[in-house]
Order: structure tokens, then sequence, then C-alpha cells
């Protein structure tokens, strides 16, 4: 995180942005009271879905029309996190938008209004029967056009492109359940986030916080595929973890970097 | 379920039964736009905690003192589970109280004002430093005693004691990270909750849903012990479970039936 975000004022909400207050619940904290990444994700999720169902692009009316938003790349950047059973405040707003792939970010705020951390995500459209990309501009005659603000700050950088080096070694393989599968019928994007977290053991996580989780969301896993994690630790505190499934083609890519 | 629930009015709220409305978020959902049986759980919990936090007797307020509520067994009766988007309400209250242990009750009512389900549950409080049971009397001079509500119905029968039959199978064992430890250093109650269910195949979950859950946690669990799963089907659509630690002592157990 760029220390900009220490010095930044909480930029005055348009209408184009969204506002959502959540609570870090008691069974949704780890060990010592933080708020889980992956849940934290789950309400950037939820927050996203809000902002656009309240300006008519949302997953419910999609869905009527064989349409659905699908997560490709999700960056997170985390000062500190909320504590157990803080109310803190997700904002929200689409940067931009283009034929294929809409770039979403994310401002989270602690219950006493100072900036906790940002998050950037990038969102394609597909259609659910094809499962093939589709026009964003399609809906409402462009009607997400209207709601793009550029002004807003998002000091953190955006994803870059994980590849595995020489060196990553297999590190834990599981399957999947019936828990783990979503309403489209996909591993949801946020389990992953939990598996990736939870290849560092209980006692790390004692001593240190996710700074910075990227996350690039690359093919569709099913329940009862098993997902095999490679990891390749690129400094004391980093590592770049990659998801396979049943074996063989890469689900997903991740960076991690702990402070 | 009793078929009393379908005729049943919903009683008067009083203050001695705290509201709580939830959502069923989209990524709590099931892969056919069902709340997750453990996501359910989790709000329960929540639900039972601003209730008990409302009366000076919650989770934090018991963390200053050294205390804190342990659930001891938890039934789940529910005719249709809450749909995707569907804003539901959980109601709770305290039906008895004694030295060591007290009941609370739950009432699950539908966006529409329609009774869904009910559930029951066993508290006991322990010291946190000695984890031994203490006296719940203790807090606020028997302060629970004015909050007992016990006209308001919950026509679902309490939990009997599970005991494994022999014919029990070894049907999975699991190992337990980070994302699995509560705030209390151990296994979240409701994880166990999400394994018990995850025995049973996605396709299963297609055409069955749980009519009843009753668990009865036995022994703590901790990050990094590994569990076993020990099943007996006891009808076509019945089974007892037993979750042992690390080849050994039981941790819990559950009675399950589907519809």
């Amino acid at each position: 995180m760029t220390k900009d975000i220490l010095q930044m004022k909480n930029a005055p909400a348009s209408d184009k942005v969204g506002r959502y207050e959540f609570l870090a619940e008691p069974f949704h904290c780890d060990c010592v009271g933080r708020l889980f990444l992956g849940h934290l994700g789950n309400h950037m999720l939820n927050a996203a879905d809000f902002h656009s169902t309240a300006r008519g692009f949302g997953m419910s009316y999609l869905q009527t029309i064989n349409r659905a938003w699908v997560l490709s790349r999700l960056a997170i950047e985390m000062k500190t996190m909320p504590r157990q059973n803080e109310r803190f405040t997700v904002e929200t707003w689409v940067e931009s938008a283009m034929r294929y792939f809409t770039s979403r970010n994310f401002h989270i705020v602690g219950a006493d209004g100072v900036t906790i951390g940002f998050g950037r995500s990038i969102w394609a459209m597909i259609d659910t029967q094809t499962r093939q990309p589709t026009d964003i501009f399609s809906i409402g005659d462009g009607a997400i056009n209207q709601w793009i603000e550029k002004d807003k700050p998002c000091p953190i950088e955006k994803g870059g492109h994980v590849k595995m080096p020489d060196g990553a070694e297999l590190v834990r393989s599981i399957d999947t359940y019936y828990s783990d599968v979503d309403i489209n019928g996909h591993i949801n994007s946020v389990k992953y986030i939990e598996h990736i977290i939870d290849l560092w053991p209980l006692e790390w996580h004692l001593g240190c916080q996710v700074l910075r989780l990227e996350i690039a969301y690359v093919a569709e896993a099913h329940g009862g595929d098993r997902l095999d994690f490679w990891r390749v630790d690129t400094g004391p505190r980093e590592a770049d973890v990659e998801v396979r499934k049943n074996g063989a083609e890469t689900v997903c890519r991740a960076r991690i970097s702990f402070i």
C-alpha cells in the first residue's frame, strides 16, 4: 500500500459511488480478532452487487437475460483489517468500462472513518448458456457508461501478470465439495482466497497480516475437482501461488505479501 | 418438523425476544440458490450474540471478565431454506437458564412473514483461563433470569443423545487450518456443519434439502488437528455422524435427515 493512503482525504460520495456498511461478525474473525480476508472479499463482492443492482445491472437482473458477471481479477491491499464487531464501510465504483471488461474499485473505511484499504477488480460478462464473453454495452444501451467515476482515487497498483517461475512446489491438494460450489455452479471465488491463505500455518498468521493479495481467475473449477496448490516463495514475506485442477489446467494465480 | 409449524401464528414480539433481519447473500447460497445451512447457523449464532449483547451478557462483555459462551448443542429444523437475496428474520429468546446451562430457541421467518424453521440450542459458560464451566447466574446477579421467555412456542424436538451404533464407517479425514479457527482458538462450530453436509455429494443436494440437523459439541478441536468423520446411515435419508480428532477423541456427534 502506498503511503498516500495515510494522507488521503476520503473523497465526497457521489451517486456513482456506492457505500455499504458491514459488520465484522465474531465468527468471521480469526484467532486474533481480525476479519478473515476471505470474508472481506465476500463483502466486497456483495458491495459490487448492491452497487450494480441499484443501477440496473446486478446479478439478479442479469440472470433473467442469461448473463452473469464473472470476476476476472481481484487485488486487495490492507493497512489493517477490520476488528471483531467493527462496523466498516466498503465504497465501490466503476472506474472504466470496455466492451468485454469493466474495472471496479473499492475503498475500505474503518469504523473511525479512516481508510484501511483499497481494492481493484476486473469483471467480464458472460452468456450463461454459451459461457462466452458478451458485450457489456449491450445492457441498457451502454447504461454502465453513465456510472463511470474516473476521479475517485484508488492508490494501489493494478494487478500484474503472475507467472509461475521455476521452482514452484506442489504444497497441497484438496478435494472440493458441495459447500465450495456457488450459484453459478463453480467453485466460489472467495474459497480460493481462503485456501491460499491457509497455505501458511496458524503460527505465521499470529505475527503477520496479509498486506496485499492479487488473484487472477483463469478458468472455472467445479464441485468434485481436485485442486493442486503450487507455491514459490519470492521473498521472506512474499509468494506466488498457482492453483491447478485435476493435475493439469490452471484455475487461478495469486501473488501474496504479508506485513 | 411437526405440522404445527404450518398452522402456527407468529407470536407477538416481546422485549424478551430479539428479531434480526439477515440477507441470504448470493455467495452464501448453494448451486440451486438456497442459503447454505452453515451460513444459516452462523446467522443464528449472530442473532444469539446480538440478543445477549443488548441484554448485558454478550460475548464482547464476557471477554472482559474472562468468560465465554460455549455452544453445547444445536438443532435446526427447516421446512424450506431462505433463497438467494431473500431477507429473512431470525427471532431468538432464552427459554430457560440453570446454573451451568442455558437453553436458547430460534424461529426463522421468510421474507413473506411465514415460518420456515426453528432451532434449539444449549449453551454453557466457561472461564476462559481455566476452561472450566462457570455459574451463569454470577453474571449481573442472575440477570439472565429476567429475560426468560417460557411461552413462545418452539415446536421441534429437543436434541437426543446421538450414540454411534456399530457399523459406522470412516468416510473422510480432513486437516484443519488457519481459516477453520475462531476467536476462541477452536475450530469454528459452523465449520463442522459444513464438513458434515459435504459428506453427501453435490448431486444428492440437488434433489434433497436438510430437514433437520442436530449436533452435540463434545470437545474442542484446534487448528492443525486432523478430523475423522465416521458415518452410519440409519435410513434412506438419515444418518448419524461422529467427528473425532487425531484418530481418537470424539469432538462432536450429529444426526441429520433430508427431505
